[in-house]
């Protein structure tokens, strides 16, 4: 699983553009890149090149030139990897990509495992266990406030602090135990107030960051929204007419347009996910009643629900369905906005009707749109932007997006509250060490000082090949 | 449309991938750069910095980091422009490309246009237009000769040579234009036996160039398939057998799958793209004769033909779906192969039946298969193989790949045929003027020494952003 001696190759872009990188890492990586790539500027030793240098030159299997190429230099430990690395910046032809990385493997390299350069960064001591898992949501990151707490997460924001009230909890630890290797004699290396103090210090940090999760999960991957409606409302076109509208906004700039293949928008800089909205299309012709299983249980994924019905459906059938829905979402923070398609369609006095008819709770919306026609689709926009869990985020504030972290919160102030209790109460030195041990266990494998070969194993194979 | 005074930047990566780059030229480049981007080690003079290095750093948008990057710097003329240029090699999140994209901007740049970098190449002298060409043709090589055609000629591999058999043209006719000066004084600065000895041997440059063509086509294009055959004959899983079959060969490293979206295959470094597939999948139910319209359009445009039947189906018709081809492509060098398909369905003593009662031409091939249950589809790959018009090319020779230097030497070679008998005949200096002056138009048509900017503009506009 984990290979340390081995010389890494892999490419580090995806296929299409005009560039493509080819990244390699490891202790052979100039003598191997010595063997296939040949500078223009003559009677170089790549093995003595300099970091931080670049240079340009052929990539020849034998006689053939398979490119002309910039080759970036890194010595160790000032690489990504803190290993010798090198990049090869080529063409961005998926024949001169595969026969480069050919050659690669031909003089000795291996191809690497998806997160292996992340992964060696972290066993080099570069980054911590956090920061590692930051890079894939830097990459995956869409919106400026996933960005924005992916990158403080990988810039080492809150393993720093973690990292610190680890080691200060790590020295009681070891106090307590040896007031334990005493015996009966009844000493008191640590400081209880002070001891005190530290626990409730780092359970209330441990709890602020727990209960960061939700938000943070929400900034990670979006805003669950199901789409629900009797069959021909107009669920398909409404997801349509949002979905365009968002594309356009967003692809402003050439060359940058977003996944369109992804059921997402943005809206005020969060992203809003669109449950199920295979499902959505396919079913456009099949009856589907709500109130069916499938129905209730896409309610239940989702944080808003957009009720769909139509303007010349009678107020008592709509009342009906969102008695429903209600039923279903009591009890939760769940949003309702109830849209009224269609009014394309010339009703006169149905809206006013329908308004006044329809009674909603004070965190409902009703919209009248036209899915078909477009109109009404900004209003919505807005009203799904409001509808947000919006905890007025300070920039400053370390919010946690992953779960792994957040189980490791839990675990640590539940350890922390039986430390607390056991002051309180008086209880023997050894109960305490276990528990503040078992505290300083979790914190550990936030940061990676503990970890196993599982939980990195688990961690990389979610990364891309090449990082 | 031409613009050389701005700093233009854009992506030069696709979307995906653990890194993205983003390129910027012109003069205001370290400028720009120095705005946004704050090296880690302090004090530089970012407008100071040596070409052909790279500094690890930060991008700001004010107090914001918006990533932590690696900018290579490369200084005017020893870059691909021939400009100042940098690139910035930072996480490829479609969110940090975009905003680094707007800093930029924000600061001065402008957005590229298609193939601008390359343009720019061009334009300070750095390529001639033929090599610029091939910039676009390297990238998309998808087999090892289409590759190594396109190299070749980025390389300057048959620039040079028409530029050197250009400037000799030149000399001589500015000779025999200063024979005209002197008028009835009958002198003869250009010596005519040396003149037609120049003349033949462009002439059959320019022949053997123009000639190699079909050849060049193909490789750069692939071989145009067309598989016909009646309804339900297999049409479709053929295709996706032999489809399935190339992507499991060559996808054999990691990360660097073809794209399955195009309906190609490699066979023996050739490309086989198949015509009109989504026809062949969309009809798959509906009725569709042979020799109606749309059949024979397609195989006029197919260079191999794969005429599918049943193992059930009676010699009979089978003849005559093979007699109606054959008059379709009398007199070409298409080639018919006919496949026998759904072999798997037991029919004792069909085969042997079959064989002797179709009577094939020499360069036509009848094989037995089962599309449904894959096997013959090695067979058919071997036989698509054999079909290739293998023109036995020396990987010395050059070849060229593009209709607009295949169309400019057809001219060359009529302007200097014209020379030619005008030699014979005697025919007056100023019609021999004419005629080698152009040829020497259209020959610097070809390596961008005569251009317009709308020969430009239909160049660049084909290359992707970034390059």
């Amino acid at each position: 699983m984990i290979r340390t001696g081995e010389t890494i190759c892999a490419p580090a872009t995806a296929i299409g553009g005009a560039i493509a990188i080819i990244r390699m890492s490891g202790t052979d990586s100039f003598g191997i890149c010595e063997k296939i790539f040949f500078p223009t500027v003559k009677n170089l030793k790549l093995r003595d090149q300099e970091g931080y240098t670049i240079l340009y030159g052929e990539i020849k299997s034998g006689e053939e030139v398979i490119d002309e190429v910039l080759v970036s230099f890194f010595r160790a430990p000032r690489s990504y990897t803190g290993e010798n690395s090198i990049e090869i910046s080529c063409h961005a032809s998926s024949y001169i990509v595969r026969k480069i990385l050919q050659l690669l493997v031909q003089n000795g390299a291996i191809t690497a495992l998806p997160g292996e350069f992340t992964q060696r960064a972290f066993r080099n001591g570069r980054i911590d266990l956090a920061q590692a898992e930051a890079v894939a949501d830097v990459i995956s990151s869409s919106t400026k406030s996933a960005h924005r707490v992916a990158l403080n997460q990988m810039r080492g924001g809150f393993s720093n602090e973690i990292s610190k009230l680890r080691a200060d909890l790590l020295s009681f630890a070891s106090m307590i135990e040896l007031e334990l290797d005493f015996g009966e004699e009844d000493v008191e290396f640590a400081d209880r107030s002070v001891l005190k103090t530290l626990i409730i210090k780092v359970k209330d940090l441990s709890d602020n960051l727990a209960s960061s999760f939700k938000a943070g999960n929400v900034i990670k991957t979006g805003v669950p929204v199901v789409i629900v409606g009797k069959p021909n409302s107009g669920k398909s076109t409404l997801l349509n007419a949002l979905l365009m509208e968002d594309k356009a906004i967003v692809s402003d700039i050439p060359g940058t347009t977003r996944d369109t293949i992804e059921d997402t928008i943005v809206i005020e800089d969060m992203e809003y996910r669109f449950i199920d909205t295979a499902g959505l299309r396919e079913t456009l012709d099949v009856i589907e009643n709500l109130g069916i299983k499938k129905t209730y249980e896409k309610i239940n994924q989702a944080s808003v629900i957009l009720l769909i019905d139509e303007i010349s459906d009678d107020a008592g059938s709509i009342n009906k369905r969102i008695t429903a829905i209600r039923e279903i979402i009591k009890e939760t923070d769940k949003r309702l906005i109830i849209i009224i398609n269609k009014c394309d369609i010339s009703q006169p006095g149905r809206k006013e009707n329908l308004t006044e008819k329809i009674t909603l709770k004070s965190d409902e919306k009703i919209l009248f749109i036209s899915a078909l026609e477009k109109s009404g689709i900004d209003d919505l926009r807005l009203t799904l932007g409001e509808t947000t869990i919006n905890e007025q985020l300070n920039s400053n504030d370390v919010i946690i997006t992953n779960i792994r972290h957040y189980e490791a919160l839990i675990h640590v102030s539940e350890s922390l509250g039986r430390v607390l209790d056991g002051l309180y109460n008086n209880i023997p030195e050894d109960f305490l060490a276990i528990d503040i041990r078992q505290a300083i266990h979790y914190l550990g494998e936030i940061t990676g000082e503990i970890t196993t070969d599982e939980i990195l194993g688990n961690i990389f194979k979610n990364f891309c090949i090449g990082k």
